[in-house]
């Protein structure tokens, strides 16, 4: 019988273009051009639309992924999926993090006592301009979750603790097209605003790894609802999109008996901006040991990583009490450094992945955020 | 015999020019002309040279205060110590909190068997262009210290638990002067910049506390260790600068066993930027209860206020990862909603004193900040 | 017979609340309680949703006039208009103008040989939420601008040199009304970005301008074209809005051989964001002088004020090249310090009235925007 | 005889790793490897510490040059000096100018009537730490640009219009090494900050240019008038520094009768931050022909590329009236992109190479700063 032996290593980067440490893993034999399966990072600059750094990064990566594959530089999206993420405004040391997996041989019929974490990849049916941030592009990401998880091994939405999605946006041409069909799109505004097209796409896009994951009926789902309704949300989607892809691209981590890796998923999340107990939660979801209402410090040698979300409350409220956070001109990149310091403050370490960029989501609970941990198994 | 009954009340502002919370402790007697001592708060704006919030904020306070008083703008300033620090970014609640001092008759020979807040103020002598940022400075404000000290019937330092002090910093016109005389200025950078004229003020007169409650011995002080031996700090000194004044002013808080204050207020530091336990140590020093670790949240509603630095750190590691704060466009603005951060997921609330703008400095430890809490007794 | 006589006078503004230029203004007799018609100003500060500086100035500006008008402050609004602008990026120096008309009595049947400054005001019907942003809003501004064109004594739109207009926008509040009631908004999005209520509401206003002055055919109006048809624009139309008014109100500002006024308006358009030429043609229609193609330096003596807008482009090209304007994270106020150097390098001058704040508009021909020049006459 | 034969290519580029408008010029011969000496250009990006447009645009450039000569990349700038500015706010085309110079044959003893473009180029000495800012440098950038005059064939510094120098500033590691050996340095603080040693650098490279080129007597220089006396200065010299060199690096653009070049550069200064006729003689004094004050529209097609500063002034008044530009939180950003429109105002074009982040300087009169411009011969 096969099983999974997935792992991650977190590489931090000295620059965008720094791929010393990959190099380092593939040296030393950790990963292999066989069982790379992700490349998830942060990458430093303003995480703004003048923010080079992250485009820097994404060619820097592509190219030396290329030659560690041997393969033509097109055709590494097919073998690896990368999710970067912009911006790394105070405490959050700017990282990659490799994902392998690779299947090793276990005897038929054995399987662990404990769960141990899995990884499973799968592309979405073309989403069509006209069905962005709307119920089409729902479906196709719910459908697309679905085949992740069976790839990953995975059939309990339970065992499911992050579903990293990619999917696309709109664009001027995108909107021409749809438009010179007869259709309609969700939105004319090409920026992340509070009505535009981006926010819309990723919102959607979290939608449908709830509805995959039961945590929203389909019945209460429709074109209206997508940044109308908060109170529908996925507790493990982190989705991201851009205009120029045409398919979703889904990655789902959760746990299952059957694997074999040395590594174990949490996740939690946090009710307001300020709440530090989520992310304890997660760690603690993940088998993190806690002394005295805190983490171990002992034990967090074993936190390989965190994956965080920080998108920013739409009230202007915590806790009764009135913030100016989105009178801030840089509301977006504060509210992403703010995110890199609640985990920070917790985990003690800034090496963590904390995304941000967008003003209320469907993406975690209102006001909250999502967080996922990945643990050394004891 | 006299003691001091010293109390403090937090009003939210809505806009910089609120004044409706202080009114409203007017109009409830909670506050009254004899009693008001210092208005402290932090007002809503960018907190950069372009912020009018603070300096409305000024204004419209100073004059609510008069006529409160009873008496002209440009008396106020002998009775009642302003300090408001501009910028609330993230998830800073702007206010203001007044603070009172009355006098009551208590029996001779009676005394607490523990103590209480007590406050003391003094203005220095008048401070020279020329010892601006030096040990004329330091010196000028280690001895105000020593007499605020005595204004608050308090002798031991350990009883100080917070010293917030306003130096007179540099301008093109007392530059013109001291140079005039044939004097130096420590610098002709007017800015908040790392060789600025303003943190060296502000160093200088942290220094001068440090040296007044014996925290660096006076023979370890010279013109010369200001902004460069950062091994020389205070864990109590919250100092500001500005080019208008020309003689320092201090308030010192501390307990007393002389007070009949229903407060108490206690201090800790941060070891590092990311340092929560250095925020629960504050609230555990001034007494509130902890439960597993964590401060116990029904013990939480004794929380007066909590008084922060968030000074950025010098160096761009943090327990040996490196961070890219330094080269964030607004560094100061996010270290500052950082050290906001920081307190809120400790205290559960928003409304918190912290007050940043400033790249390495001897108010608290390298790379640490002070915190100190005020707490409603048991 | 009556005649209208009006004057301008521009005070440079030390802080946003200084009323000293005012005051001199009164005190010399040059502003009269009755005389007083409109304050246009801007104001220093960000000029982004945590400017202070603006709402600073527009509670000590109205203060100052409810005193000198001896009436309460929210009496003000009725008898003079305020129009400020926030945000003095770069070379545009802090001001206020302060707009008078009198009337005087002339012989019957006289007339000037040439046409003089006059001005008109009107107050528009209310404007439902559910028209904002479109048809209801474009034809009550419309028709609010025939009314101030009558107040102004103007007949033949082709005298109308400028017309200032301020209109409701949306607010939480008032989308929950329209929504209530069964209508539908323009949009949920209360920014000023691309989709959002608030250039909605401008270009409604803008066009209805367009319409009353027959700069664009009623027929070629629809909801459909407000944002989408930049072909439709007014060349002589600076709208605002603010979510907290329901009326629209209009200034409208022209030449008329019945005024008595010594000033003279003229207007102009740029055709692209670094069009110098569009603003010195603003000067010859005033009828500044010009010497070898630029304007006569003596003769800018008689140059009393510039009124400009500064919307950036929708496009990432000028004259065939590349520019990343629209990738700059502060967009908008770069593109407003640009605006008020494109101005100043022609005028020499820096006090000069560049509002700005949007990207692309019906304010203006596409990619270029509108200057009013006013002149005493010679 | 040989004669010098210099070109100038200006190739707009799509991303800050472009280099296809470069290849392009290679593939049709217009480049050849040993004819390339420079590439200047400006790249798109923040412009700030976090700007990574820059640092990939320089390493991408470098390795086509590698590839382009055949040598490693490390040995490129022995042969090609790269001056990339980061920072295209505004209406700055982001572009590199490719300049070439060949030797010809000329028979002997003949010469043009008319003088054109030639280029030379020179290293300094090497400057220690504590030279930096101070005499020592200014000496060895003086001697340097004598050398680079004479690569060049110049005699006169009349004929000299632009000179471009690099400059090794002060990092952590040299200061230490300066103070190792008992010397001291102009300053501590490491940014470009009015007291920053970047700035102190790039004004003692100004003042050895100006030393070297007789605009200010040696006698009137000293150490302590670097960023004191503004009254002395280049009008030719525009200067950056970076840590990581230990040598000056010049280049010096003139006009010769012994050229071949079809090029003419001439020069100007603007008086103040809003003088576009310094702009506008800037391109009278390289030839380009006017037509009733304004360059002939006609003409302007022989433009091939303007130099220009755009340092911000160091008062806050222009022509007697106050700006706000120094208290803008992004002041030098803006103040860049403001000289970007003063020349695009002026040439009708934006691709010009505008370089800002400065305030006050040796390079250009007192609040006005150097331009530069190339045209090809009639």
């Amino acid at each position: 019988m096969k099983a999974q032996r997935v792992d991650m290593f977190v590489c931090p980067s000295a620059t965008p273009a720094d791929t010393s440490g990959l190099q380092q893993l593939a040296d030393s034999g950790k990963i292999r051009p066989d069982t790379l399966v992700a490349l998830v990072g942060k990458t430093e600059g303003t995480g703004f639309h003048d923010d080079w750094g992250r485009v820097w990064a994404d060619v820097a990566l592509r190219d030396w992924t290329a030659r560690f594959l041997g393969i033509p530089v097109d055709e590494v999206a097919k073998q690896v999926i990368f999710v970067l993420s912009g911006g790394c405004p105070g405490v959050i040391t700017p990282h990659i993090a490799a994902v392998t997996r690779e299947w090793v041989d276990v005897p038929d019929g054995e399987s662990r006592g404990d769960k141990r974490l899995v990884v499973g990849r799968s592309g979405s049916e073309a989403i069509a301009p006209e069905e962005v941030g709307r119920m089409g592009m729902i479906r196709k990401v719910a459908e697309a979750t679905h085949r992740a998880m069976s790839d990953a091994g995975l059939t309990d939405p339970k065992d499911v603790h992050l579903v990293m999605v990619k999917v696309p946006g709109l664009t001027t041409a995108s909107i021409r097209d749809a438009e010179s069909r007869g259709t309609t799109v969700v939105s004319h505004d090409l920026t992340f605003g509070p009505e535009g097209a981006g926010v819309y796409a990723n919102d959607a896009a979290a939608l449908g790894v709830a509805m995959a994951l039961g945590e929203v009926p389909e019945s209460s789902l429709s074109d209206d609802v997508v940044r109308r309704n908060w109170d529908l949300y996925s507790e493990v989607a982190m989705t991201s999109s851009g205009g120029e892809k045409r398919h979703g691209e889904v990655v789902v981590f959760g746990n299952s008996s059957g694997s074999q890796s040395p590594l174990v998923i949490g996740h939690s999340v946090t009710r307001d901006f300020i709440d530090a107990q989520g992310v304890r939660d997660a760690l603690r979801s993940a088998g993190i040991r806690f002394q005295d209402g805190l983490p171990d410090e002992a034990d967090l040698d074993r936190l390989i990583h965190v994956f965080a979300k920080s998108v920013i409350p739409g009230s202007d409220q915590i806790r009764g009490r009135h913030i100016t956070l989105l009178d801030d001109a840089d509301a977006y990149q504060i509210g992403k450094a703010l995110g890199g310091m609640l985990v920070a403050s917790v985990t003690g370490r800034t090496t963590n992945y904390v995304s941000g960029g967008e003003r209320n989501s469907h993406q975690g609970p209102p006001g909250g955020n999502i967080v996922a941990a990945v643990v050394r198994a004891d």
